[in-house]
């Protein structure tokens, strides 16, 4: 893959209007009060941020992995520079001798999915955890060395959410010792299964299986789709890329369709079901409560996905709000070696509403995401010793932070990318395609909306236990502890009497869980006594979810500043200082925003809501002069942000226009079409007016 | 420009599985309880309905409206085929004999801004404005003929919506009779300039005219900037595209440096303010306040689209939601034919609590877009005899209306396109680019967070004046009007003791007046007793703009049902009686959207809070066997939609996978880059398994 980088327009070699984006930022770092590389170490270890820059070093300097060509290429360009990448990166971790977790850094770092992501993240994984030893040898061996390149089909034109309504089957047939996979109808079609549409020659199909005449319901079976000689679609399948989307436009998501095709018996991945040779009995998994456990695992790593998310538009928008001026405010005047400027739009109150909050979230998820991550290790421990008591809890948390933290991610993503103004609307803000790439995530691995159920009816659950006094509160469960609350003083009121009350952090903590258990009591009181329908109270059930995930978010990272031991070394107190702000602005810009589930049950009132306020804008004024640092400790380089408005220098314009001369447009002169479409209108020969041609005659 | 469209993957010909999309949608049409033509007739007039048609069918049948490769195109590609169609355009309307108003109606089933665009938008009706008669001669006739293509370069790559902060400057020479155009600063650069980056080759630039030694600050000038012979930049111009966006890919923004540029003494646009030749004397232009008069034109037609936008897209997402099935609702499963089927998404709460608002609210904007018409012609006519007393409350609501309503439509076609699950990420659901393509609106002509302090500036001067006894209540004033109910009695209640209540129009106008008004007193408090700075005050500003606006869309709905002639007639009563739904529902979950600023205020209870939730669920339920009614009579041709998902016949799945054997990616079996990337990992001569070559050992 080249690119022609000939340069037909270049811009003059002017300096912007001063001061510079560096001297801004010079000015907003020197600002800061606490140690910016401590809290990068806090949040990532010392050790994280070594192997980054180690393997950063590698993807700066290889071709393959060059960023400088990603906002100009068509569809066509994407792909084939996306498997080129895909390639190049099982070279270069090899030539590199890199682990596991490098290889991982690199994807990170390189920040785009590709048709190769899939093979890793779903082929490889269903294959380790759902084959026999034979499969194994058949199948896993050949995917890590990339002899076979995997994908895992399991959504269809027709059916999403719902596996259950999946249409393609998986007929035995006991005479050849083979399946029949068939596609009945045009929904059957399987689609947007990532790496099939031109990549993949395997796949995970999940099928209704379907043997004795009787239909079992879906089942996964491993298929090779296309030829080791050639490439080509065996024979029986109809396979391609199902389009254009949104974003995702380097992923090659694909469609297949079968007919009548036959696979071996050995197809049937046979790890937990059997279907026995030659008479197709059949033999049920063993109870599958452990697939619970991976579902946590996986969400657990959206929510660790989420803070890159926050932190990465965040720091795109802060750095480009410290350097970009706009208006002079004219009831305070900034000056810039005793002169008048415009007024960097940091500095409006609005600009910190719109971001800071969004930092604030980042710092959160950091501590959530962390915290899953220890919660589902325990409970793991916990199942291989028969204890499942851990896990509802965990899995209802789970879906629910899963569904909020990956929409308060690309809300904010958005809320960034309007907050860079018109410059946010440019591809090389970093914000577009990261915006349209990051979208999937509140649509896959559980719906938004529909996750929202999972968690309420375990919330319900355990409502009506708590009230039955069959649950007793514990460290590992807060949904018993606030519910148990809530039922001993049903008509608390919040204790504040002035703004800086609401700093208080059991104050919070008793706040969201009372708004939690409150909107949890109405539920289960409209469908247990009024008999309202589930379907009816959909938007509620939804809301109880939402309260829950937020008191979650906001106990761990309170939690987390009071109890972590690395935090209570003398020389980090600047450090936990700013973070409580944060752990402050988070929790009361949230109750902010949620005010009336606040009001309505007469926890706060109307007097205190305006205390809260003041101090939501009081604390956007202290964390100002940190915005920058706090950006700064994400540690995220500029080869990862690519974005003429994030950098780290500031050098937002000359790096603008440097984006600008490389676009493919400005590499002739005259657009193509001119000939067909302008000039035709054009007389020529008309004449360009000279200022002497054209005396004055007014 | 061709497009191959040589199919090399063709999908079998199966129909999805029944009940089909067209089935579907017929049933959902049977259930409408009012007549859908009488109600396009009466929100587009029978006459429009028809040109509309008369256009269709000529776009239909042209090569360059094509919409088929839409979605398919490289940046390159959409520049070209762009200046196609802008080319074709100005034939086919000769052709076709089109008036002005047909060739509007072309653009918008067209869809999609070209570089043409604001050669149309902004550059005739600066000259026809602006100009001397002379000027008219040398600029205006041409670019009517399409003998030069125009611009209109303002915004810098550093200055944005402060247009005082411009740096290009325009020197006048009194030796030569001319100015000197130069740029001093890279971020002096003209920057996000439609049709600028390849078309044009003349522009209205904004330029600080200095003359005699002082700054006169920015005045326009018309300025060749590229060849008639060949269209290459002139000498001294630096001029190019400035890259890809995040949409409007098919217009070619452009930038402009100018080097020491000589222009004529006649390129100064001199209707209003003048330079004499000669001298460079400058004469000042007369009180400008006929300009408030067209922003409130560009922002009222601004308000206008708004309604295209939602019906757009709330017409794909009722339409796809009727025929998408998900799960089976277990406690109210659906039959078809005898048989259970999925049930439709459209049949759950919370998809109609997504979707249904959307719709209210494109009918909210429809009537408050005329009504903003009316009054600029009103105010208009007011102005010519000298009369500036509706111009305030215009003006502040516009700007305020303008911010509202952008935001109101971006935030529903994504809500739309999310609602429609995976498929919404297709680009062939048609509500991607559209996200892409809207977007600007709610940056340029004003960006909406800014915008809101001006309506804010005028609601704090009305209150103020109101309270010193200078303002009167008037027909053409409602600030006025609720802001003297408000201070009549500042401690009033919501009158609500049932649900039903809240459908009572008195009821809801008197809730919106008086919730607007406590906010406006709110901050008039803050600020003129308290000191707080107007900076410190920007979030609450902006609530007050939003609580005017929002004011103002449900009064204009309200007041339209209870006066326009045409509902009075005795035949028009079922679509009175579903457009009065459609307003309590707009009303009402905005107000629930809202509901801690009813709270805050003592205006409503928690009680009644509860009611008003209750009430939004019911309207939610009577309106739902309406809803493909409700989009039908937008009558938004499958031509203007281009979208597989929002089809008028219902056929989904077939639309899906033709637009996917499109995708040129399909074109070839076997993807460019396989013998790079993936063949040397396949080990060539691998076999295939085969049922009978693998014996089951198990």
């Amino acid at each position: 893959m080249t690119f022609d980088n000939n340069v037909a327009t270049k811009f003059p070699k002017l300096a912007p209007k001063g001061p510079s984006g560096e001297l801004f930022l010079a000015n907003e770092r020197a600002k800061g009060t606490f140690d910016v590389n401590e809290l990068a170490k806090f949040m990532y270890t010392e050790e994280w941020l070594q192997k980054m820059h180690k393997v950063l070093e590698v993807m700066e300097s290889e071709p393959a992995f060059d960023k400088t060509n990603r906002y100009y290429m068509s569809r066509k360009d994407k792909i084939s520079t996306s498997l080129w990448k895909d390639k190049r990166l099982i070279e270069v971790a090899k030539e590199q001798n890199w682990d596991e977790q490098d290889t991982q850094i690199a994807n990170f770092l390189f920040d785009q999915s590709s048709p190769f992501t899939l093979h890793y993240n779903m082929f490889i994984p269903t294959l380790r955890n759902q084959t026999t030893d034979e499969q194994k040898k058949l199948f896993l061996e050949p995917a890590l060395k990339h002899r076979i390149i995997g994908c895992y089909a399991q959504t269809e034109l027709g059916h999403g959410s719902n596996v259950q309504g999946l249409e393609t089957t998986a007929t035995y047939i006991p005479e050849t010792n083979e399946f029949e996979l068939h596609s009945p109808t045009l929904t059957a079609a399987k689609w947007w299964i990532g790496g099939l549409g031109k990549a993949a020659n395997h796949a995970i199909v999940m099928a209704r299986l379907i043997t004795d005449g009787k239909d079992l319901g879906p089942h996964p079976f491993c298929v090779q789709i296309r030829s080791f000689e050639d490439h080509t679609p065996l024979p029986g399948i109809t396979v391609g890329d199902i389009g254009p989307k949104f974003g995702f436009n380097t992923v090659d998501n694909g469609f297949i369709m079968f007919d009548h095709y036959r696979i071996p018996h050995v197809a049937f991945l046979a790890k937990y079901s059997q279907v026995k040779a030659g008479t197709g009995e059949y033999s049920k998994p063993p109870n599958a409560k452990l697939s619970y456990g991976t579902m946590v695992f996986v969400r657990a790593n959206i929510v660790l996905g989420v803070r890159y998310a926050l932190a990465k538009a965040t720091t795109i928008a802060i750095r480009y709000s410290a350097v970009r001026q706009q208006f002079v405010d004219a009831a305070n005047p900034r000056k810039w070696d005793n002169k008048v400027i415009e007024t960097p739009v940091l500095d409006y109150t609005m600009q910190q509403y719109r971001l800071l909050p969004a930092v604030a979230a980042a710092y959160a998820c950091f501590f959530t995401g962390r915290e899953m991550m220890r919660l589902y290790n325990l409970n793991q421990e916990a199942m291989q010793q028969g204890n499942y008591s851990l896990l509802a809890d965990l899995h209802a948390s789970s879906s629910g932070l899963k569904s909020l933290t990956t929409t308060m991610a690309i809300d904010a993503i958005e809320d960034c990318r309007r907050a860079c103004g018109g410059h946010g609307y440019s591809m090389f803000s970093g914000l577009g395609q990261f915006y349209q790439d990051y979208l999937p995530n509140v649509t896959w691995e559980g719906d938004n909306y529909i996750l929202t159920q999972q968690t309420a009816r375990y919330l319900l659950k355990t409502f009506r236990n708590v009230v039955a006094g069959k649950a007793e509160p514990s460290e590992y469960n807060q949904t018993v502890t606030y519910l148990t609350q809530f039922l001993e003083n049903p008509k608390a009121k919040c204790p504040a009497t002035k703004p800086e009350d609401f700093l208080n952090p059991e104050l919070i903590l008793s706040a969201f869980g009372f708004r939690a258990a409150f909107g949890i009591a109405q539920v289960a009181e409209q469908i247990d006594r009024h008999g309202r329908s589930w379907n009816s109270m959909l938007v509620e059930i939804s809301r109880i979810s939402k309260a829950h995930s937020q008191f979650m978010l906001i106990r761990n990272f309170i939690v987390t500043l009071q109890n972590d031991e690395q935090l209570t070394k003398p020389e980090s107190r600047p450090m936990v200082k700013v973070l409580r702000l944060l752990a402050s602005l988070f929790a009361l810009h949230t109750m902010e925003k949620e005010l009336s589930e606040f009001l309505v049950s007469g926890y706060l009132s109307a007097d205190q809501s305006a205390m809260l306020k003041e101090q939501v804008i009081a604390l956007l004024e202290q964390i100002r002069p940190e915005a920058v640092s706090l950006v700064d400790a994400f540690a995220l380089p500029d080869y990862f942000l690519h974005s003429a408005l994030g950098r780290y220098d500031g050098k937002v314009y000359e790096s603008m226009t440097e984006m600008a001369e490389r676009e493919p447009l400005n590499h002739s002169l005259v657009v193509d079409g001119y000939d067909e479409c302008i000039k035709p209108f054009v007389v020529k020969g008309s004449k360009k007016l000279e200022g002497s041609a054209q005396p004055a005659k007014l």
